[in-house]
């Protein structure tokens, strides 16, 4: 044992005692005859005293550099000038021995909160990036939500159950990562997307509770804040509805804020449909920390002959509160903001309601004030606030306006993210439809109940069937969904043939989960929940990339250690695989 | 909610009640104008009974069919002719409505523990072979103690950390399973055989206590009971020695047994070197169940004109208690069993010691009784005992003599699998001496620590170096195992050297972690538990595919879903990748 005490953990209390610490030298401080060593693990920093009394001692303090790991023996002793940001600030430790278990190089960038190194720099030296608190703090934040989550789950009744890595390769969905097999040459296995297939092979079993963390992969052109591998909460449920699985996943939730943050949610989370989200946020996942909702104004501007409104499928606003104050400078800002091509937009109109009652707006040629006090009343706008409205069509129109009330929202200080505003978004579209293929796809996937109720209009609207869908987003961001499955043969078959599969196809795709169900299956349905995702939003992070120990650059790349990378020649022709690299040599 | 109560809830206390179950149709018995039905889900059975007095439904449930999923109502009433083999046994369910909420095909195999399916046409099924209780306790089982193990690590301030899946190919060690990216093409990532570099990182990284329940890969030709993914505990601490290790890992084991087998361990583990192990039981992993332990009677044999004998290098005997009444068809049983190829000995020598005290055996006309009295007495044999004796190189023998121990362990009812003997085999030697290569290989991998007090040796008796190894046993069976890491970059170095590394090879294949280790390594150590193994030994089970939802067979197939399979062309071409069947072709 080369302690007794870790370096997090001496208070007042402990003053008088002998301990052992060990850990890295965080920082050495020379102040005349006196030498302060911080000596840091991953418990904290306590600080270690050394002076001329002691002259060995003190000179090897004296030599010791950033990084080193060293053991100092000592006695704990009341600090004169106390540092109250510490936990241990009220000690420090007179020193009576110090060892160097290893040396450090000078590491790269300092390893601070505030440190100096770069992205690239602290990834290609993760495991000294990991040594910084900020980022430790994160992963001891995953470790408590898994562990949670597994506490809540099995309380629940649930069984972890561990489903296959190397699975059955499927033309369905995004790509999927493959593995050759060497025992069976020209054949391989794929990495999961997620072990829907599984999950739901599991309830035909009987396991009417399932769930896992689980790993899945994704080969797909990473964006920004995408990894190739990912890690998902997995659940299916049998005998169950859509509420039994929203009650259970709702308490999930619950259960994480309140053991994980102390936040006790007492009413349950709002519900939304997916025809109210998008109509009055422009999104399938509002962020509703803050108000602004969607005001159209259609009806209002057109025939009024500014062509612009005349000429749109939807005119829609927003009432900025109290911002009739902005200036020019903000309001071109705005403009810019709609019309980046991120977001698409030709041109933002704005109303200024003043605080006086007098109406300004960059419209006003075209509208009276009167006309421009209707839309203020429609979109219920009160003196000094600001109205931004955009024209055009109607989907295109709502996705930029959503955009632009984000960035109202960051603006006015609205999405605090010690705040979490979690909420279910329910009656997804069943289908969607594609202009370019002319053709409906599964907006889930094609194993999604449809709404009981819509059933009879599967053939004759079928764009407007509702799936038993649903999604919970908190701030904005989808954390997960699912869905009923359909367990029905009959129905199945009928969806089938609604996205366009011949029985054969559907047979050949899909006739392996068609065959199980022949066997009794349950009703069921279930969810997964992005695990990387929930951890960066309770830590507040804007990236899942910081919640992840060794994560992947957007090129697939871990930095760090070089991979991937070439292989052994030996290797390939083992596994009856040749490499097809002429395209990049020419 | 399809239910109000699970099929195996229900007790006479709840007679009266109105109840919903949903579940599988085990079987349906008609007994004139009664019909019963079981029905069984995840929790267990309740019987249904239906009579002429509901005329329709009376019908409709002698339509039913086995594995049909319904749902019942009905009143909970007291059973005429209990059933005390059910928990549910007092009771049965009058029923008063029937939904048949799916109808299923006649399974291929009988859904009971004695089923009448054999081992393939139940992994080609495998969702139904899941579906039997004796396959579901097991996969409970596995969930219990994978939530225990998290317990007990969270506990002691462990943190589980996950590690990539997608990582760096290494040459070293066992054959990587590897993955084309498509996003670097001609390079490829490797599935992990363990997360031993990255355990190591973060200790580097200062994570003083990291686990993971961790899938591992390898892709090895199969033997009976390895599958090419498994999961393993894997753990690591910094600033500890091996007796650190022991006991943390000590205390898991013991926890396990405590909270999932209501089993005490109030008694350290016993211990046993590696030298003993192999001179005392002929084997690294010792089943001390039972005794039997090997006597030497080397010195005894030698120069008493016994050929054999006097050749061979090691003459050594266990001794079978109660076993001299053994008749000639037993010892031809015995001698067979030591020839088969498996276990290679060319015969076996037997000693009888009668409870009347005479001597007989097998090489009784080259030694006296009084020469066969001396080995008895050496071997600790009683009158009534017999003494198994085998001669031939050292190595060799004991092996051999270790299986015919087991084998008579078996015969004498010694290895009970509801008796749980752990077991710490410290002290392993640091390097195995490879003939064919003439040189020294790690036993366990390059960074094992040697023991301190034989550092000195390492030069000298290179043979003779201990490691700061140990090997977790149970019932004859590895568990894991784990070392002291070395964190000196001089020892490292030297080990290096001693390994035939030069210097340019020891930096292309590990120079990764070694340069981490410039930048301040923690003394640290760490072990891995077989999670399906210690599974496996925990239920009494022999193969570790009974305690996986989803196993692969021998060639690493999983017959249910019939992966690996061939992929599209498209996206072999998208990989840069081309098959290079030829030699298959001819």
């Amino acid at each position: 044992m080369y302690r007794t005490k870790t370096c997090g953990e001496l208070r007042l209390a402990d003053a008088g005692t002998n301990v052992k610490l060990a850990g890295w030298v965080q920082r050495v401080r020379k102040m005349g005859g006196m030498t302060f060593v911080d000596v840091r693990d991953r418990y904290g920093i306590t600080q270690v005293v050394f002076d001329t009394d002691l002259p060995e001692l003190f000179e090897a303090a004296n030599a010791l550099g950033r990084e080193y790991v060293v053991q100092i023996e000592g006695k704990v002793a009341e600090r004169a000038s106390k540092n109250d940001k510490l936990p241990t600030g009220d000690i420090e430790i007179i020193a009576k021995g110090l060892k160097v278990l290893n040396k450090s190089e000078i590491p790269p960038f300092t390893i601070e909160d505030n440190t100096d190194g770069g992205d690239d720099l602290r990834m290609k030296y993760r495991y000294l990036d990991l040594r910084r608190q900020c980022v430790k703090r994160n992963l001891e934040l995953r470790h408590k939500m898994a562990f949670e989550i597994r506490r809540y789950l099995d309380s629940k009744g649930f069984l972890e159950i561990e489903t296959p890595i190397l699975v059955k390769s499927t033309p369905e969905g995004a790509r999927d990562f493959v593995v050759p097999s060497r025992m069976n040459p020209g054949e391989f296995y794929a990495l999961p997307q997620s072990p829907q297939l599984f999950k739901q092979l599991l309830m035909v079993s009987g396991y009417d509770r399932y769930f896992q963390i689980a790993k899945c992969f994704r080969d797909e052109d990473l964006r920004a804040d995408r990894q190739p591998e990912f890690t998902q909460i997995d659940c299916e449920m049998s005998f169950v509805e859509q509420e039994d699985v929203i009650q259970m996943f709702e308490g999930l939730v619950k259960h994480i804020f309140k053991y994980v943050k102390g936040i006790d949610f007492t009413e349950p989370f709002p519900r939304m449909t997916w025809d109210d989200a998008m109509r009055l946020y422009g999104s399938d996942k509002p962020d509703i920390r803050f108000g602004m909702p969607f005001v159209e104004l259609t009806d209002l501007v057109k025939g009024k002959g500014f062509k612009v409104m005349d000429d749109a499928e939807l005119t829609v606003a927003i009432a900025a509160p109290g911002c009739a104050s902005y200036t020019r400078k903000q309001l071109d800002e705005l403009t810019e903001f709609v019309k980046r091509p991120q977001v698409g937009a030709k041109g933002l109109v704005w109303v200024k309601f003043e605080p006086d009652g007098s109406v300004k707006s960059s419209v006003g040629k075209f509208f009276t004030e009167d006309q421009l006090k209707e839309w203020g009343e429609k979109a219920g706008a009160k003196a000094g606030d600001l109205l931004l409205v955009l024209s055009g069509d109607a989907m295109k129109t709502r996705k930029q306006l959503c955009e632009l009330r984000l960035e109202m929202g960051n603006r006015l200080g609205l999405r605090d993210k010690n705040v979490f505003a979690p909420l279910w978004v329910v009656d997804f579209p069943l289908f969607e439809w594609d202009e370019e293929t002319q053709r409906y796809y599964a907006m889930h996937h094609p194993f999604t109940s449809p709404n009981p109720d819509d059933v009879p209009m599967l053939k004759t609207d079928t764009g407007k069937v509702r799936a038993t869908a649903y999604d919970i987003v908190v701030n904005g961001t989808e954390l997960g969904g699912g869905s009923i499955r359909i367990h029905d043969a009959a129905l199945q078959d009928q969806m089938f043939e609604l996205l366009g599969f011949t029985p054969e196809r559907a047979q050949e795709q899909f006739g392996f989960l068609m065959n199980a169900f022949k066997y009794g299956a349950p009703p069921h349905g279930g969810l997964a929940l992005g695990f990387d995702r929930f951890v960066s939003i309770v830590a507040g992070l804007d990236s899942i990339r910081d919640v992840i120990a060794f994560p992947k650059n957007n090129s697939g790349r871990d930095v760090m250690n070089e991979s991937p990378s070439p292989i052994d020649p030996a290797q390939l022709e083992e596994l009856k695989l040749k490499l097809d690299l002429e395209e990049e040599k020419k």
